[in-house]
């Protein structure tokens, strides 16, 4: 791990699209909202020289570079930020690791589970180093969903026996939208059930602090084939998929995903009901926490609105006055406070690779019990 | 009074347009839902004798009648259900009380505040008798506004320092929408103030608890001329009013009313706000009641939606399971419940004429003070 | 059947529970409200004597009995309103159409698929002579799910390729609510189930139009005991389940249903999302239905709120203006006043015992999955 | 004017609490999200030495100074953005313009109208020469508020009769909240009338193009003394006011505003009422604009609930894929992008000095209608 008592940490993103471009957002803001060690942006690399040179004058990087090895190899880089489509995760990440770097790694982890195991060896031999390796379960840190997770700590739902998840968006529902790496299984691994699935039954696990022991899937792709480049191309992914999943606190969660569901823009649901209490959540008002608590007298029960946007919530004692809310983009700077504070060893850092890794057998099992007619898969 | 233990009560309605057919339901409906002495929809009364015929066929009466005056001598007849506009309401009132019945007078109680005047002179009388007269604030009786006032007699808002309160309505926007009666002054008295207004400071007073001790007000006539039968006819009364009263708890109160609200269906609002805690109501939602605790920690305050359906909820044990919401006409059915048990003795009433007549003073005085330029006008 | 042109349609209604009482509010109103077949609340039966004769009090009936087969025999009675419990709906319902009677059967067909096949042989032979034979789906009789099933007829969603139904309730959460009929798999038949996944089912295949040809599902008994007259007893039926359903249109639907779920009083909702629009819908606020149109310009698409009580919409013309909202209540004298017109030939009925048979059969299906490990079974 | 054909832009920016926070935020962030031209963080100006030496460092910029009259001496400084309390915005704003500096002022523009009309002199002299003098009303670059605007524009409104605004919040609703500037009139000018009343005016005056005519208004002060250092010390301003305004546009507006109004923590509302249509905006829910199209058939009408995160919409172009909420925050970047392309020559900038002046005379006419006991008071 490099010296940093004297210097900034040094960070390198690799990848400067949609993730590249909210990372920075954060990267350049974190120092500004809290009180994090010194960093400094110093090279976002991607394969493209003009693009790359580009988008590293837009996003404010100090440098640009295409080849993340020699990227590796230097002294003044702390911190290793993959924001690459999800087939090279796992190269890059275990390199950076053996590299002595911190990393932190956009979900999901990786296509597969082979190469999800691969990444947490190198992991947890860096770990023992003093290195984070850090997944990028961002929702994590929207402050609403901090503060479920707190309530759910507190024992404010009791016991929760159902959960309910859904994350629907409509990118897909024109036939005629064109064929893209999200779309083919070999770059993508799976379609909305890794993309969006993946955050669904992230938070779920997370907010009930329950693990999934079995699953039963179903997986649809409604749309068989787009354009592309050479006429129409067979889609290799799903494009939607349920779930019920038991979870060892005794629970069921139903899971349901879909980029086909009209006038859903980015619909990501969270229910949880439990003996004394409940929640709900949507990502399209990350703002607002319902809450539930069935302790009170019958005639004053009803779901509370909570605006998260206190001092006193997770988060928000850095911002802005109550009532002034907070965009989709500030959870990623919540992240990088957080892993800046882990490095500094003032706090951990969760999700790490293992839970990704977790994760990843969770949608290969849902996989397999789409493939087994819906059987039962035990994890 | 008439004699009322061995028979049903006997109940004559004057009306039977859109007042008259919400009435009608609830006295049909009454005896199911509650425990309440028995009582007989004996005769309705209309000056159109093929229509009234018509009315009692359909809201299921036993008798039509076209003579009010003949019905008020009537022994079987103990209740007079005043359903007419409002410039008839005085002259049939006052002589239903001399002529011993008990009255439920629809709102507003009169027109100008001289006819108002006589009529709670002849309830005063009548009252000292041991006859009720009742005034159709029906609103007062949706299960959601009930609780309201609960909420604020069990000190959960704490002291109230401001109420917010609007009745906005859309039946006028079309500018060719033809004059009726309720577009001339010398029917209708006033337009949206005596119409809507006339509820939404009702609720004002009635859920803080504070009468109003000045206003200052405007009116306005947007719409300045309608189709009438004989050509473009001006319309004589407001289509909107906007007021603040000050209150006899310090509080001070806004109210905002209009027909030509686009997209306002039926939106009858109200908020309060207190040292403890705040109150809000939709009409358009009524099964709804937003309250929110400003006593809870900081980080688990917001507006609560209270579903009000529960047996713990005012009127409800009459009805239905929980959750399974009442409508608009459900309120009527609380009215004629109310009644009937003020007239068994086993309760009072309220709101009665004296509340009605303050009632007109606080328009009366909201149209002195537009003459005035908006002037305050002490009450 | 009998001969109506002459006197009124007597009514002969079985059961005087919640439904009775719900019926029987929608038999008093429904002249009132609509234009339709003059009818008389004969006679309500029921087991126990004392109870039925106050129910008939009550709920203004004109005389009670405690033997429905004598009154199968009278001539006075056109239609039969089964209210009981489902375990009895097969042999009333069976006899009474042998009776030459029109009926009315409450929800679910009946407790197995045996049962409800002899229930649709009577229905076919009694059609044929011309009498009625109607099921009471009654949600679909919802202004709000009439208009939505409207606007999948028009056109307006396209292909619906995604359907999402649930129908949660929280009157279980407490695990020591004590036993009772519905809870037992003798008299219930199943548990959430047949009382609410059938509402939500049958929701999604008369919306959409379309019908389910496979399913997968998953049950489970979260509280698995409850207190019982003589100590703890077994809970025999189903307090969650979950399925997803293929359709023979190409959609694929889930279904959720609790009666543990939290804070949700009677929450059924559905959302569909088709090709060019895409509809919402919660029965916690009825007079609702939000449509989003995907064909307008992108930037001023979204869920539209259609408050549903405009003239213009399904029932509405029969009751208030505009904005005064419906209750729960009022879809059963929906039900009534197309029940009577169908018997007055001017119209058919849906859903009839067919209908009821083939959801009966989705349900076994998923009964069968969830014993199959959720496999797929075919219908 | 500088010449900034070679060099960035340099900024100074005076002030360095809340705003001076979310100015620095937007600085740091324009060029990655627009295409503008090249900015530089020079200077932060403030006159605590060791807290803007501390502001310096966490917002990122390359200086800090304390004597801002030296800081418009320096010819790499081409815009002066002005954070400071309001009354201090005259005597900055002026000699920054004369030093030949574009001029962002936060609202309000100055503490009284003579300050205001001094500062438009400047601003007239300065626009001459070719300098900006902007106004920060940010609001109107909150994506839903300009889309409302392009859709009045468009004509979707039709005439604009009624307009609805409020802006509430609660943060004095505890007595016991200390004395600060805010709260003193020779500091702040007014109370809530100009810093929020100010926003709610500016709204309604900008998305309806009406400007006001004549203003009734009432102030009221529920809380007379708070803790101040030396014991309780009388609150000189305003706590919360209520105004009518008649608009140009024959349209009239109400405005109410508070700090005391419990639960709304940054409520600010809009509601126009037009002959074809109505709008809705909740600042609480800033990515919402619910608008209602009084031209589509009855039975589709109602409120569209449209999120405000597409490319097609205002300024979204530059953020995220759709669904991605933004936060407060964003719009300031907005208007920094705004500011920089007004430079650059390629658009205007509003709203200017001259509007703040003309909105300045609002507010002061609703202090003089107050004073007149509500008398009507032209502009």
């Amino acid at each position: 791990m490099s010296e940093t008592s004297s210097r900034p940490l040094g960070v390198a993103m690799i990848g400067y699209a949609f993730m590249g471009r909210a990372h920075s957002q954060a990267w350049r803001t974190v120092a500004a909202a809290f009180e994090v060690p010194a960093v400094a942006r110093r090279v976002i690399v991607g394969r493209d020289e003009t693009a790359v040179a580009e988008a590293a004058r837009r996003l404010d990087w100090e440098e640009h570079a295409t080849d993340w090895r020699a990227v590796l190899e230097r002294d003044d880089i702390d911190i290793v930020d993959i924001c690459t489509p999800g087939f090279l995760h796992a190269e890059i990440a275990i390199a950076a690791l053996e590299a002595g770097k911190h990393v932190l790694c956009e979900k999901p982890l990786a296509n597969d589970t082979a190469e999800a195991e691969a990444m947490v060896r190198a992991a947890e031999a860096a770990t023992a180093r003093g290195q984070i390796a850090a997944l990028g379960f961002t929702y994590r840190r929207v402050p609403a969903l901090a503060l479920a997770r707190q309530f759910v700590e507190a024992g404010k739902l009791g016991t929760i026996r159902q959960a309910k998840a859904a994350y629907l968006q409509d990118w897909l529902v024109d036939e005629e939208a064109p064929m893209n790496w999200r779309l083919r299984k070999e770059t993508a691994g799976s379609g909305a059930l890794g993309d969006i699935a993946s955050h669904a039954i992230d938070q779920v696990q997370h907010l009930t602090g329950q693990r999934a022991t079995s699953v039963r899937g179903r997986l649809a792709t409604m749309v068989p084939q787009r354009p592309g480049a050479d006429g129409p191309e067979p889609v290799t992914v799903d494009d939607a998929a349920w779930a019920t999943l038991e979870l060892d606190g005794g629970a069921i969660a139903s899971v349901e995903v879909s980029r086909l569901a009209t006038g859903a823009k980015n619909r990501l649901t969270v229910e949880l009901f439990g003996t004394r209490g409940a929640l709900r959540f949507d990502l399209e008002n990350p703002n607002e926490l319902w809450f539930l608590d069935a302790t009170l007298p019958v005639a004053e029960q009803g779901f509370t609105r909570v605006l998260v946007t206190e001092p006193e919530h997770p988060y928000l004692e850095a911002w802005w006055p109550q009532g002034h809310v907070l965009g989709w983009e500030n959870a990623f700077t919540h992240q990088a406070r957080d892993l800046l504070l882990a490095i500094d060893g003032s706090a951990g850092f969760s999700p790490d690779f293992a839970d990704g890794l977790a994760l990843q057998r969770v949608l290969d099992a849902i996989i397999e019990s789409d493939a087994a007619d819906g059987a039962s898969i035990a994890l």
